[in-house]
């Protein structure tokens, strides 16, 4: 099978492809290299590369898109601004890069004639959602932040291409993603700060904020599972531990991992930035359901990123606010490459 | 008060308008007449034309849109493509006049400093909901039109506006709108049908989809009783009456009144068309429990189009998939104006 990645150089586009290539397919990695690393995908000139088509372009590019989707059988539509924290400092960039960029996805493949796609959405599109932990059926939610908005256009319009244009899809609302190959969020931000300084911490909020987080194997498990066994038109599936932990938590796990002992500042208020939910806790019955477990809790999650990053402290060098160089180093590469076969 | 009416020469803009103006306010009207009619307007020169600021503009015309928000204090976003039926004839109209369009009107308002935010959305974003009637909090639903999908990324992106920037929102989920200037919809449609041939009736589906109604008087006394009344940071209301009708019934009301029996041809199937919901019925408690209830009946409804239809003729020369000219002719201007004053 012929299959498209978007993202696919990235965190977790990047452990798909790797799954895929196991598989033995052929692959389409459809990157803009803005968070994406050439060192995420198997050297060129491996026998592994052989099996890659690598486009270096952006899912705004819709000409370039529709070319690179030519005689795809299914897409993995990952690549998106995941800034959450960000988002109001540039409040276009969702809309285009998740919004347009799903549409132009769903474009694409009706041009070429490809109708499956698995897309990441978010557990950020349940707002603050009353009901915890939080199942696919919620009420209807209403949306605090401009990236779990666009989450859910980005959702809504591939459920309008499955009615409309007899696609099918399934749907995966993520809680946050650990390990290899992670570069953004809490952990990372931590462990930059305590390697700078092991004796002092700044959090955002109070640090009681509670939240699951998924170790990435078991999230490409849960894909592969929910792709094989569900078949409806439209399949939505949360992803997540059957645990969530305070800030404070992770902090310790931190901490211990790498034998320090800051003294902690916190910026104070239930909210780590606006827009921020303190609570996230997905229901994830409708996945277990179908014969799929973590295999990882999240402390092991933690302590498996904790080991990625002090293997590849080249992806440290990446700033807050979205940007690892378009073209990482070759040191950067290599390293990232030493992070990879985990599966 | 400065009032910016998006879509505000168009059906339930234009009524948006009068009703503004009656209260005093100063009003923007900004419309791109691509189905608005400056007949829906009062007479230029006249003595309500003189609180009318009027741009014949697109929502895509950013610079444009900000420099008509300049000084606004309440933005009431009507402006839609709202052909529901034709969706997957041109995929992008949804995504660029609902999605993108309701970015802009938001960048726009913040530009200028405005924060106040109503906006028509639709029932269609319940998709094919199996709690019926639908209250505002229904289980998370699943889009089956681009129109729905473009109106629900259109409500997140304005609640993520009401987090992030401080804007305040009243959300309105429509029913079908009826009533003096409708100018779309299968009251029209069957009304055109019959003046053109009065033997014979071509209905999509199989004539037993039940849908609710609300009379557009009513939908702006509702309009205007929540956002007197409410004062969440976000505030949804469904809004319709506590009926609902098949289509047969409505083609009945229609031959009654035009006193025709024609020889009826179901299209048949659930579903008049792809991603048509064969049952829409809102529960409107919420929008109730703030003192406001309809006066009109669907049936009653339907005759007050029908009455305002026979007395506008000029307004059916528009063709089915949107296009009423850009430029009404002056005789359309004229008679669409004897339709006004119903409030």
């Amino acid at each position: 099978m012929k299959v498209l990645v978007t993202g696919g150089a990235a965190f977790i586009g990047s452990q798909v492809v790797e799954r895929l290539l196991m598989r033995g397919h052929k692959v389409v990695v459809y990157d803009n290299l803005s968070t994406g690393q050439m060192g995420f995908l198997p050297p060129a000139g491996s026998s592994a590369w052989a099996s890659i088509q690598f486009a270096q372009a952006d899912l705004l590019d819709l000409p370039r898109l529709k070319e690179a989707m030519q005689g795809v059988d299914f897409v993995y539509h990952l690549a998106a601004n995941a800034d959450v924290r960000f988002g109001t400092n540039h409040p276009s960039r969702d809309l285009e890069q998740n919004t347009i960029g799903t549409f132009n996805v769903l474009e694409a493949m009706r041009s070429a004639g490809c109708r499956k796609i698995a897309f990441s959405s978010t557990g950020s599109i349940y707002g603050e959602c009353k009901v915890i932990p939080t199942p696919e059926d919620s009420p209807f939610p209403v949306q605090t932040s401009l990236y779990g908005a666009s989450k859910l256009a980005g959702e809504g319009l591939i459920s309008a291409y499955c009615e409309g244009f007899g696609f099918q899809s399934w749907i995966f609302r993520f809680v946050s993603i650990l390990g290899e190959r992670y570069t953004h969020g809490h952990v990372f931000d931590f462990y930059k700060q305590l390697l700078a300084n092991p004796n002092e911490l700044k959090v955002l909020g109070d640090g009681r904020q509670k939240k699951s987080y998924l170790y990435v194997g078991d999230c490409m498990n849960a894909i592969e599972t929910a792709i094989e066994k569900a078949d409806d038109k439209v399949n939505i599936f949360n992803l997540g531990t059957e645990e969530f932990i305070q800030v404070t938590d992770s902090i310790g796990f931190i901490c211990d991992c790498l034998g320090v002992k800051p003294k902690i500042q916190y910026g104070g208020g239930e909210r780590g930035w606006i827009g921020d939910n303190p609570f996230i806790f997905l229901d994830t019955k409708k996945i277990r359901g179908l014969g799929w477990k973590p295999e990882l809790t999240i402390k092991e999650g933690v302590f498996a990123t904790l080991n990625f990053l002090r293997k590849n402290q080249a992806v440290l060098s990446r700033t807050e606010d979205r940007a690892i160089p378009a073209q990482p180093s070759s040191k950067a590469a290599s390293e990232g490459a030493s992070g990879s076969a985990f599966f």
